[in-house]
């Protein structure tokens, strides 16, 4: 009876340490799933949209395979000023591979990235960075070119933040895409950029697997040399992910509407509609760079990450304009 | 001290049950992942495979973001004979469409589909396949042409089991998918067929999501109609998903190479080749069709799942030839 009575006491003692251990958990799951957020109407779209798509017994309900999340990468979940982080690293990769094409010295647009003369993409026009996209990342597999941009991102800086651009994500961001996935969302990132680039770090920096990134993308080639076989991105633009066509790679990636749509940019905009097309009850969001001393400030009118038509459309549409100086306690 | 005694012996009892319950687990796991399949080299490659891609100390482990396997559709995951079940439907569509289309009364290969005389797919060349493809299942949105498809699926029946196309699945596959699910692989369909006809009942029969269904598709078309936006199907065809174009499609929409791949037709070879490529430690299977009595049998030569390259070159590149005669206690 006395080692029965000593068995009876541990585990009631066990028993009050679960009990401790579940109310603790209780209190973490009251917390602020955004802390980052200032209180006020953004804040509150956000966190009804959640509570609503995901308690059964509301109309706006969604089952949890059907909850999608698609998210811009540029300027909506990192920096993309002063130039899309993906052109500083196809600008450098052109003064690596100069060496090997001598006639870039005098081929434009390769002749005035190499003489420093034209050192941002607002520089070139469409055709042109097409060129530099083209030239930079093609004649490889997808393994190949994402151990060149990894070696590059952990490398290089941004010229006004000093950091790895893989620290300049935005705080504020993170926790909204931790907090759909743990309310069973399915975070997509929809990118102008191309597919491979964004996968090559998507992992780790926002934990979104790389089947999980849309993006832009080369014609592929089988290649088989033996037992070996591999994929070669070819130097022919399949997609450039970028407004209606985001839209399009939804579905074709997909298969299902997004429920929350999250861009800062014109080309942003189509996704936004499809999201938020009548008779959905989708959340659409574009980040609006209002805060030029912890950001940057930009919107109608700039060569990147312009934002007119959003700005314009937003209250018709009902979507919600974040003010990243208003709405942000944090940025990064 | 009384009422203490009643409280331990009554926690006591709940621990004991609690124990009870999770040796019960155990013996769950402990139990065959796979019943439906017979003991045999096949069997235990599969079960190898997962033991040492899920232990840590293997060195072929894998990491669980990493642990991807693709499944071909037809004649894999479910029946293909006496012919593909798109095929049928299609056919159908072609004659509840033919009131609309007056000049298909003598337009091949229209005429002789709503006049009787060709009945299977067999009877038509690739390039009559992909005009029956594009008339009709094109000009709709995604939802709209899944809704045809379901509403057909839920109402046709295999001509010689009797069922409909839904339960002529293949138990032993199930069982194969449930038991990768349970140890952290994500599987993908990578089929032939259109994207949209299979993730019209991947979810429900599978249990693999839309967006985890690669497979042909169509161009598509952003219409937007005021508040209203929709993404629709244009008649034209974006991609073939067979042969080189499933490597290529892989690397498209995962961004990683699979660590096993199945299919069972040589449409399905250079999936199996990418996945098994040297240095690598990936497992290809193919299922082979060599059971009359209970399915059918078929493979080099025919017109439709023909498996000849697969059978030459399973044994230089160390795949698995399925016998569903030999190696599956149950088909259906």
């Amino acid at each position: 009876m006395r080692i029965g009575t000593i068995v009876c006491l541990l585990i009631l003692f066990v028993a009050v340490l679960s009990l401790l251990y579940i109310s603790t958990g209780d209190d973490l799951d009251s917390q602020d799933p955004l802390p980052s957020w200032n209180e006020g109407a953004t804040k509150s779209a956000i966190l009804d949209f959640v509570t609503n798509t995901t308690n059964q017994s509301h109309p706006d309900y969604v089952d949890p395979e059907e909850r999608i999340a698609t998210f811009d990468n540029d300027g909506t979940l990192w920096c993309e000023y002063p130039d899309y982080v993906q052109s500083m690293f196809m600008f450098d990769r052109v003064r690596d591979m100069a060496p090997q094409h001598p006639e870039w010295n005098s081929t434009e647009p390769f002749r005035s990235i190499i003489s420093g003369e034209r050192q941002a993409s607002a520089n070139f026009s469409v055709n042109e960075s097409l060129q530099i996209y083209v030239a930079t990342s093609t004649n490889l597999t997808s393994e190949e070119y994402m151990g060149l941009t990894r070696e590059w991102l952990n490398t290089s800086c941004h010229p006004r933040f000093g950091q790895p651009y893989t620290k300049c994500v935005y705080k504020p961001m993170l926790e909204l895409l931790r907090y759909l996935q743990a309310e069973g969302f399915k975070a997509y990132i929809v990118s102008g950029g191309d597919e491979d680039f964004v996968r090559s770090f998507s992992d780790e920096v926002y934990g979104i697997p790389p089947e999980q990134v849309i993006g832009s993308a080369f014609r592929l080639q089988f290649v088989e040399n033996n037992s070996s076989v591999s994929v070669v991105k070819l130097p022919q633009i399949l997609v450039v992910d970028d407004g209606q066509e985001k839209a399009k790679e939804i579905v074709q990636n997909i298969g299902q509407r997004p429920n929350l749509a999250y861009g800062n940019s014109n080309g942003d905009i189509p996704m936004l509609q499809f999201t938020t097309s009548d008779g959905r009850h989708g959340l659409g969001l574009l980040n609006h760079h209002d805060d030029p001393m912890r950001e940057y400030a930009y919107d109608r009118g700039s060569a990147i990450g312009g934002l007119d038509s959003g700005l314009d459309m937003a209250d018709e549409w009902g979507w919600q304009i974040v003010s990243m100086k208003e709405d942000w306690k944090e940025i990064f």
